[in-house]
């Protein structure tokens, strides 16, 4: 109550002040305007099942009013109560913004003034978070970027009471909210916000919409260009680099994802308020199109989990749902409005209101994934991502081969690695980061030790790893000054589909060359994936190729005998001193074959081998003191003493184990045996199948 | 073609021989009657939708009418290419009689004929299989139950196609084909006919449903009450003692849903033919309390997977169709139909089309989940298995506390054991059965060894081992003769539900008490569980208490360091061998926690401790050189040196991980000590919280 009181005659004090300063005018500048406002109450008259979802932020809210605010000092990290009151309070002024607009309800734009008011009476005095991550700290939370979120989302909500506050008020909250926060992130944190990397994009953004809703054109214009406003820094240059030609982002779908929500939300406002600058058009309208790669950059909607990554992040994410609502506004392609219905959220701007609108009226439309290559690279010439994909009569599968660049600090040392899908599921899978994120107890929700000890190593993924080293030795300036060069992609036949790339001095004196084949052929029940993996060297090594496969151990044509009352840890490090190894024997003399069951399907990996080779199953776990990784299983074909060598594999998926009838079909592969064979100097995969005779596959590598 | 020719020829001097002995009538006698083909009729004129199922059958049968009948000689084990084609004839015989019946068209019926002369051509002189099992041989397959299994779908086949053939032919099948069918199940088989066990109601029901559509009364009658006609064996007092008085059948429920089929549809033939047994009332409606029973003991539509179990059969199994078709149509409950809905199958009998139709019509009402208890054991005297069930408002939770008796050959040694169930997943876990069913790769799809050194003993199971042996020494003839007595179940009061129960000698000396209580307060976010495992013995053991939780392992109150480089295996028999002991330590001086994650909600265990009580952490894999157990991990609370003895546990779930939203919720749980009190000579459980004060609960144990 007292602090209430308090509160009061302050702002009474207040106004007297900043009555006199320039204040933002009462209109609206962001991403909610007349146009999405008028969408929703025709919406809401005509089918108010489509617009659900306000009435759901509307419950949320109404039942917040309940309560009283809170606004905490900032005391605990990611995942503890001030940290995510704090992120609460960022949703609350936006949701409470957005429904003072759409209902015209003075309660809404009240509680978010409330909220605004609060946060501008601490602002400015708020030391450093006590618990700052080294790099860039923030005030409200332990890191700048939280700060940004926080100010993306909240000038949102400013945005839309700007015409329920009065002129005074708006200048109140400028100068005691809005410039401290602006300055905290462009002048204390000039280094991340002229930074070519997300945290940057974050931070721009937050100042740029700044900008516009508080009519302040510096701050755009530092948006626009870097605090120098030359360009060195700031969202133009972010567009022109962080991307690929073709809308990859240098960091893999993961960050993709998160970077995409400042970059689209950023672009309406500048689209709103900058028409002249034809942002959607920049760079052939690179913000579409990387809009586009990350919904292509999924399986059963899920990202490909490369490089740091947590797996559990779909397109229902809400940076997805503002990106694919702000493309269809642009689009108009109907196909991204089933995207929308798999997300089963619209964004609460013009954009959504748009889509929704769509939906109900039936427009949409499958979007049907297609076999691509991402490239990688501010010019595209630094390797790049190809999936290939088919969809039969029994579920899509996917074949994804990794041969871009290192992708900076969130990189894995994986070059020309590779992930299967199929039957909705993981096959051949990659480990993803070590992080149990906004968890505590778990080194804070930090990125764990093991991520770099194990999840970013090369053993971790499915590439050859040279003398038990990780591909560059583990060292990212190294990896960050190399790439893969792309040798062939051609999809244009959809039977037979092909990715080639080769990337030099992967480990010291040491080069690969892998290609992958995806074939349909009537020989073989589904999809079949065939891996010519090329190493050259003038000295001998070991050389180790993992397969990380997912399912229950079905057949291995070989005996390998699990070691009964003893375990101990493959190696000691890079990665492989968090190996348990399970078993390890002598491969076939001529093809090692490797079977496992997942769901109601099974996988068959057959590779050529001669009788020095050897296999090892492992499992991770070892050095693992806090239980922190996951207890999966690979199994490792291992070649001692070569220089040149090749590695020659097929993945078969095969026939059906139907449970509920009790039937099995089909639980044995067809391929016999595998060879790489010349022919007038051009290289064949050549295959003995049980039943379809011998198949020859070309390996069709222009160079 | 030659093969066809002497086929007619043989047909044609079969009829002549066969024209002159006593024929089966044209009539059908079993499950599809005019009624049936009335509804069919009816539904495929008005909402063809609702029978799109016979369109399916129809589209399969017509695939298969364009090739060659496959009648091969018997060969190969479960799994193989004989053995599943057996399988298949007899649907194809089955449905191929349904839809003649259906639609009239006689390619449907000659198609069924051909089989089953087909069959008839090889049956008398076939040997036993060569892949034969030791008990109780078949001669299509490599075990008799599936020849029983065989018959059963065959002879419905056959008659429905009675009309369509001569009186010659049928004479000729029965002779042929049935009459040597049924002496190979009855007379070679007599000793599995007599027997009290599923495999006897698989033969009981082929025999008797043979013996109605043959018209021959010898064979109903020695279905009805064994080979020798006195009741000593048959079809009712397999009713009489294989199900306890509420349903429950006394080898779990994977094995009563498997039972189920030939108790249903031959109950469901004693109905049509013989009404005057009233077979449906029989001992107070058994029949539809075990359908019943079967659909109690599930969660998430998945049996429990106590015993010998299989974990991914649901309520959606044939089995389960035709029961609740069945159930349906005695009953009228129309809950019954929502479980029908979940199916999304009907059984192309009278009864399917019925609840077809019912559904059609929109009658089904949702199936309620509630507590409940089966108790176990003929007169219902042996124990039970105790349900304990809430709803909340985010997904239903359930705990079962099994006290059964050990329900034969499948039964494990897991005297007092419990599961827990919560958001749609398993949170404190049974293993199951060992076995990969039908996967010849797996040990011809039998149950492996390690059903027995794993699966079965108590370690693998959540109640306490004393001295590392397995309940009763592991002897299953000791197991069958002792069963727990249940003390209390209460579940009067939803937010108090409690069961006890006690086993004497379940070890020499030694018995347990165990009392498990389901509390829905508001000190806690979901349903508390309350576990109190009292001890009695005169001398000093070592008594292990696992827990088989299925999650991420998030934090430990006490450091447990996992081993680093070195795993050893925990023990040399009773299931410790197959364990690996991933780490070992001092329990909390005073109470225990572990909490774990799985999917977006956290789970915390707590138990009270001393200093010289030990926690270990534990993962399956050891002495599993084939690879055969899933890797799944176990924490173990050891204490030793103790008589009389208690532990005194609680499970919690808490919070929400919430990965789109980024936004973790009460990771921490509530509890912060557990005590056992005594007031007035009662005991009671008293429990401090974090936030909510002290709770105290009555250990109502009444003895």
């Amino acid at each position: 109550m007292k602090t209430q009181t308090l509160t009061l005659v302050f702002c009474l004090f207040a106004s007297l002040v900043f009555a006199q300063q320039k204040a933002p005018s009462a209109e609206s500048k962001l991403l909610l305007t007349e146009k999405g406002i008028a969408a929703y109450r025709d919406l809401d008259a005509k089918n108010p099942d489509a617009v659900r979802e306000i009435a759901e932020i509307k419950q949320k809210i109404d039942a917040e009013l309940t309560e009283e605010i809170q606004v905490p000092i900032p005391k605990d990290a990611g995942g503890g109560y001030t940290h995510e009151q704090h992120k609460a309070n960022q949703l609350s002024i936006f949701y409470a913004g957005i429904l003072y607009k759409l209902t015209g309800e003075e309660r809404y734009a009240a509680r978010a003034k409330e909220l605004l008011y609060a946060y501008a009476a601490i602002y400015k005095t708020l030391p450093l978070h006590p618990e700052k991550k080294e790099q860039s700290p923030g005030k409200l939370f332990w890191q700048s970027l939280n700060e940004a979120v926080w100010l993306v989302y909240s000038v949102q909500g400013f945005d839309a009471i700007k015409p329920y506050l009065s002129a005074e008020e708006r200048a109140f909250l400028k100068a005691e909210l809005f410039q401290p926060f602006v300055d905290f992130l462009s002048v204390d944190g000039e280094e991340t916000f002229n930074k070519i990397h997300n945290h940057g994009t974050w931070a721009v953004a937050a100042v740029g919409m700044a900008g516009y809703s508080l009519e302040d054109d510096k701050w755009v214009q530092m948006a626009l260009k870097g605090t120098t406003l030359d360009g060195t820094g700031g969202f133009l240059r972010q567009l022109d680099e962080l991307f690929s030609p073709d809308g990859y982002y240098s960091e893999g779908p993961y960050y993709q994802r998160y970077a995409l929500l400042p970059f689209v939300v950023f672009g309406q406002a500048i689209a709103y308020n900058s028409p002249e600058l034809k942002i959607f058009s920049h760079r052939d309208a690179i913000l579409i199109k990387a809009i586009y790669a990350a919904i292509d950059l999924t399986y059963g909607g899920f990202f490909f989990p490369i490089n740091d990554a947590l797996k559990e992040k779909n397109l229902q994410t809400s940076e997805m749902v503002f990106g694919v609502d702000i493309a269809y506004e642009i689009t108009k392609d109907p196909r991204l409005l089933s995207i929308a219905q798999y997300q089963a959220n619209f964004a609460p701007i013009d954009a959504g209101f748009e889509v929704a609108k769509a939906i109900g009226g039936s427009l949409a439309k499958p979007f049907e994934y297609t076999s691509k290559r991402f490239r990688d690279g501010e010019k595209g010439d630094q390797g790049g991502l190809a999936i290939m994909r088919a969809t039969t009569s029994k579920n899509p599968s996917a074949l994804v081969y990794k041969y871009t660049a290192q992708g900076m600090g969130h990189g894995h040392f994986d070059k020309l690695t590779w992930l299967y899908y199929d039957n909705g599921e993981e096959i051949i899978r990659d480990y993803g980061a070590a992080r149990f994120l906004n968890i505590e107890a778990k080194f804070g929700g930090h990125y764990l030790a093991e991520n770099n000890t194990w999840a970013k190593q090369t053993i971790a993924h499915n590439t050859v790893v040279v003398d038990e080293k990780s591909h560059f030795d583990g060292k990212l300036s190294v990896a960050e000054a190399s790439f893969p060069k792309e040798l062939r992609f051609d999809v244009s036949d959809p039977n037979f589909q092909i990715a080639s790339a080769e990337i030099k001095e992967v480990n010291e004196g040491v080069s690969f060359k892998r290609t992958m084949i995806y074939v349909l052929d009537a020989a073989f029940e589904y999809p079949l994936v065939l891996d010519l993996f090329e190493i050259q060297s003038e000295s001998a090594h070991q050389y180790d190729l993992p397969l990380h496969f997912n399912g229950q151990i079905i057949h291995l044509n070989v005996p390998l005998p699990g070691n009964k009352t003893q375990l101990s840890a493959l190696g000691k490090e890079n990665g492989y001193e968090h190996l348990w190894n399970l078993a390890q024997g002598k491969a076939d003399a001529k093809l090692s074959q490797f079977t496992w069951l997942l769901k109601d399907r099974f996988y068959t990996w057959s590779t050529k081998t001669d009788i020095s080779d050897e296999l090892i199953m492992a499992e991770l776990g070892a050095n693992d003191p806090d239980f922190n990784l996951r207890n999966e299983r690979a199994l490792i074909l291992r070649t001692k003493g070569k220089s040149n060598h090749y590695f020659l594999s097929a993945l078969e998926t095969h026939g059906s184990f139907d449970s509920k009838n009790e039937l099995t079909l089909n639980a044995y592969n067809q391929i016999k045996s595998l060879e790489l064979i010349e022919k007038d100097g051009k290289k064949y995969i050549q295959i003995t199948t049980k039943d379809a005779g011998i198949k020859t596959y070309p390996v069709e590598n222009p160079n």
